[in-house]
Parts: structure tokens; C-alpha cells; sequence
């Protein structure tokens, strides 16, 4: 396993979702188990014995690694979704983007007092959610010690706004 | 394990998303590992030894339950998304709901030809969504032996729509 070149099996689409960006398609990870896997035993040693107390997880491709490393880790997923989708009592966060303001939400109640919460998503690029969900989960009491991603583009400077947080990653593209 | 009761561990919530509609919340199952890890190890000792060759999950609470499964089984896991998310080489099938139409799309190169794709959701209520995506797999030439949902609720009739493929939940409930 540990010879698996993971950028073989990232599926790189041009022009998604809009003209001039180059898509780092994580879905073609999933279609092939030893690949998908792979990831999930990474993710397992990087945070094996680091007091991780629970995993929180952006809507929806970010669900997609945090669900296996969860169970695995035997520890509680708290889930980021946009807003109205949470059904419970929610805190909920306006942030912006490109061209837009977004929204995401939290269960509050889900969110440990005082403990340690990996941040988790399938790719970071400028890192805006990321930072939103990370204040959304401080703002409810817990730590966030650090940061992952399984593709990262620190080209696009994601470490300017998630300051001083450590970000992980399987791997980084370092242009477009 | 065994002794466990999924139902302690299923938020019901009153009126969401509209009046009247009692909402039964999965993220509490995910908050609680021994609930989430009860579902996968019900899931593997369900489908084991059943040649499923794949597994395919509909967005995104789907993808909750799909994920650690495949991992588990070490099958493929093929995404079944809202229009306009996938950015390979799509299918798309358009559908009935209540009050509108929805689409939803499949990377058509990710379905194995002539195999078996577990077709999986968090919650079988109509059945409306997973009936368009049942007919998206078997029209890129793959077969659906089983459906599975963690919760159901067959006081929506989902038998009807989904004839005879057989049903599979770990729990149901019988009326609103």
C-alpha cells in the first residue's frame, strides 16, 4: 500500500465547474477500493494516538471520507451542511465567497464541550468554508488542533486564511 | 452489539421540514460511535457473501453509510448526485416529487457492466429517488439485486414503486 501513487487515480476535468479551472475529481478515489481505502489507512496513522475526539465533516464530498475514518477511529461525526438542511437546534454561520455569501450550519448540541474536532474535507482550495466551519465549531465550545484534506492546492493560499492551524494533506497540486 | 436499539438513537424531529411531518434524524446515529459502527457491521454481515459487486449512494446522507461500507467490503462506491455535481461524463434521469421535478445524474463510465450494485439511502420514504436512480444504473448496464436504507418508513408505500427488487432496513417504523 504504501507505494499507491494516489494522483493516478484523481481524475483532473478542465473547465469544471467553470471555464479555466482545472477539477481535482476525488470521485474516481472512490471507484477503486484499494484506492479509497488507501486514504482512510492514512488518515488512520496521521491521526492514530493525537487525542482526536471527534471528526466534523463539510457537506457532501467531505461526508465521504469523514464516514469510514469515523468508525474506524470509533469516534463521533459531527456533520457541516448548508443551511436548513440540519433538523435540530442549529448555529449557522455567513460567509463569502467568490461572487456570493454561503451559509452552514451545525448541530450545536453535537458539538463536544471542550474537546479536540479534526476539521475535514475532500480537497481545500482558498479554504473560506473551512474557516467558517472552524469558527462555527470554536464558537460552540470545542478546539479544532488541526485541519485535513485529502487533495490540497496551496497555490490558491488556503494557508493564509486558515492562519495558524495545521493543514494536512495526502496531496498538493501546485498550480492550475 | 446485538442488544443494541437503533431507535434510542434516531432523533425524531416534529415538523420538519414543513408541518406535520415527523423527520427521523440519522445525525445522532453519526454522533454516537457505537450506533454508527452497530449500522456498518449490520450492513457487512447483511451483504456478505451476497456478491455485491459494488455499492451506489445517493446524496448526501446517503453517502454516510455507503462510505464506510465500501471501504469495509473493499467494492466500489458509485455517487449518485443532484444535476450539476459530477463532473465527468454523466447520465441524468428527471423524476416526480410532491410539489416539482428533481435530477439526478451518475457518472455512467463508474457502473460496472453486468454487476451487481447494492443501491443504498438513508431513509426509504416514497421511494421516488431511489426508483430514478435504480432505473440510472440499470440503463448504464448494471444490475440492481438489492435496495437499502438504514430507516424505512413502508406507511409510504416505497413496495409500490420499487416492485420487486427486495428491501432492506435495519429499522422501521409504521406510521407518522
Amino acid at each position: 500500500m504504501d507505494t499507491l501513487n494516489l494522483d493516478n487515480y484523481i481524475r483532473k476535468v478542465p473547465d469544471f465547474p467553470k471555464k479555466g479551472v482545472l477539477f481535482y475529481d476525488i470521485t474516481s478515489i472512490l471507484a477503486q477500493p484499494e484506492a479509497f481505502n488507501y486514504c482512510i489507512d492514512s488518515m488512520e496513522k496521521l491521526y492514530s494516538g493525537k487525542n482526536i475526539d471527534a471528526v466534523a465533516a463539510i457537506e457532501a464530498r467531505g461526508f465521504l471520507f469523514a464516514a469510514p475514518f469515523a468508525c474506524r477511529m470509533n469516534i463521533p461525526l459531527i456533520l457541516i451542511r448548508k443551511k436548513g438542511k440540519l433538523p435540530g437546534k442549529t448555529k449557522t454561520i455567513k460567509y463569502s465567497l467568490e461572487y456570493a455569501e454561503a451559509e452552514v450550519e451545525i448541530h450545536s448540541d453535537d458539538v463536544p464541550q471542550g474537546k479536540r474536532v479534526l476539521l475535514l474535507d475532500d480537497l481545500i482550495a482558498t479554504g473560506g468554508t473551512l474557516n467558517a466551519a472552524r469558527s462555527l465549531i470554536t464558537s460552540c465550545g470545542a478546539l479544532v488542533p488541526e485541519i485535513f484534506g485529502v487533495v490540497g492546492l496551496p497555490f490558491l493560499h488556503y494557508d493564509k486564511i486558515l492562519g495558524d492551524t495545521p493543514v494536512r494533506t495526502l496531496i498538493q497540486y501546485q498550480s492550475e
